[in-house]
């Protein structure tokens, strides 16, 4: 594991069902939350160094990943930031559009990360994006140890990933979270192959991560499960 | 949808992971609650007039699905009923094994419900197994509304079911379940093929079922969440 002084803190935030599940099995975004809990997301947003997500939610959802608040970024850009926090793309293979609303919308730094095997016109391409970093780490597929301490690198103390369920699992298995907010929505999607809050391989029995509840909270229709990881 | 004078009132008792998972992808059980839930969970056994499991959950983990607790037992037979609830298994095609721990522990009645297409030797020699009763809903597959109004008219008026994935699912979608107790335990199993809450074919965006959140308990290292099935 890497030692935590040579990496950001790193947390996931996401809204899921009541059955686990943070989309439907067409990975169509569904409402789980309201407005109280996207306003706890963007204070969120707005006191991390950046904000994370895998390129399957970038090709699913096409989040922008700003701060939603004038209020917020100007408090931000007071404080001498930028008005957004720099927005990190997980993607071994480049794939992220070069029409995405993260280069369309809002002001600030853009790091997409990706492997050695990613084609060299498709990094090229991205690298041309305004405010826009390549990082690479790993051979095949993002190394997300390596990416940490890159990241860290580039001034990243507090990191905020927002999905999806791929790379949640990826990060968690690596022992590289340590804090999880889970907004559990008052709603049933069901399905077998709809994405949850963890995919990937799954653990075994031997495997499997403990956590702690730090907290429980009661927000709109739904409940906000704070949970710390238990160091191994 | 089954009128609710005409069926049991039916609520499913789970147990998850913080990220929905009900079992390894191996559909392993692991421990995802302690002594206070299991203490629970009887109380509910002991209250409940059946307790219904699907036939994927019998082949997985074997399950008594007995009364536990003697004291709770012996306040049953005081009140003039059995010992145990009576325990249902939804198996469309009679492969509950004649070995299975429901038969051989615990006292009370069983009944198997299954489908029009199950081989006729199966369901005669599970017909002879001690207390036991075959009933036949649907087809192909177990018609579950058919089967509620069934097991309605054998004097069963609070059905508790545990499981699994599949058959909450099922319930859910045919408008059967009025109340989910939800225990979200203390860690993350990860996998996109392990058992979920609610697995099947999953919602589109339109057939969401929606909840109320009646509770949260926190019980040991994990929390308890109770949720009502909003009407539709
Ligand atoms: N409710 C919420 O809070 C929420 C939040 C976000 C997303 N979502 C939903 O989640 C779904 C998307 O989830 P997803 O699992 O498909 O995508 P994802 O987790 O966003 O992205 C996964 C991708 O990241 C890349 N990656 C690179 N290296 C990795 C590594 N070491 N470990 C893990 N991933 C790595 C992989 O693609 P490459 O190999 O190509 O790099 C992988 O397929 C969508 O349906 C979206 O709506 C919901
Ligand atoms: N953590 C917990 O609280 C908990 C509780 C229970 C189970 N589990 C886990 O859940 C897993 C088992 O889940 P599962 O999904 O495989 O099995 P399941 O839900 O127990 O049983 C599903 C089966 O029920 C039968 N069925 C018949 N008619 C149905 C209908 N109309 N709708 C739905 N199902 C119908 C189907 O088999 P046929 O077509 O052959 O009839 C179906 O495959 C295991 O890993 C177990 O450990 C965990």
């Amino acid at each position: 594991m890497i030692p935590f002084s040579e990496r950001p803190y790193i947390f996931i935030n996401s809204a899921m069902s009541a059955d686990g599940k943070l989309s439907t099995f067409e990975r169509k975004q569904v409402k789980i939350s309201g407005k109280a809990d996207f306003d706890r997301v963007d204070t969120l947003r707005a006191g991390t160094d950046a904000i994370m997500v895998g390129i399957g939610t970038v090709l699913a959802d096409n989040p922008s990943l700003t701060v939603k608040s004038e209020q917020r970024r100007l408090e931000r850009t007071a404080a001498g930031k930028e008005e957004n926090p720099i927005r990190v793309i997980v993607d071994s293979n480049a794939r992220t559009p070069i029409d995405a609303d993260i280069f369309k919308k809002g002001k600030g730094r853009k790091i997409i990360v990706v492997s050695e095997s990613a084609q060299k016109e498709k990094t090229a391409a991205l690298s041309k994006m305004p405010d826009t970093k390549i990082i690479v780490a790993g051979s095949d597929r993002v190394n997300l140890e390596e990416m940490a301490v890159l990241l860290k690198k580039e001034g990243i103390n507090r990191l905020m990933v927002e999905g999806g369920a791929t790379l949640n699992y990826g990060l968690i298995s690596v022992g590289l979270v340590d804090e999880l907010m889970i907004f559990v929505g008052n709603l049933i999607i069901g399905g077998k192959t709809a994405p949850t809050f963890a995919d990937g391989d799954g653990f075994s029995e031997g495997q499997i991560r403990r956590l702690t509840l730090e907290s429980a909270e009661k927000i709109e229709d739904g409940i906000l499960l704070t949970w710390k990881m238990k160091s191994e």
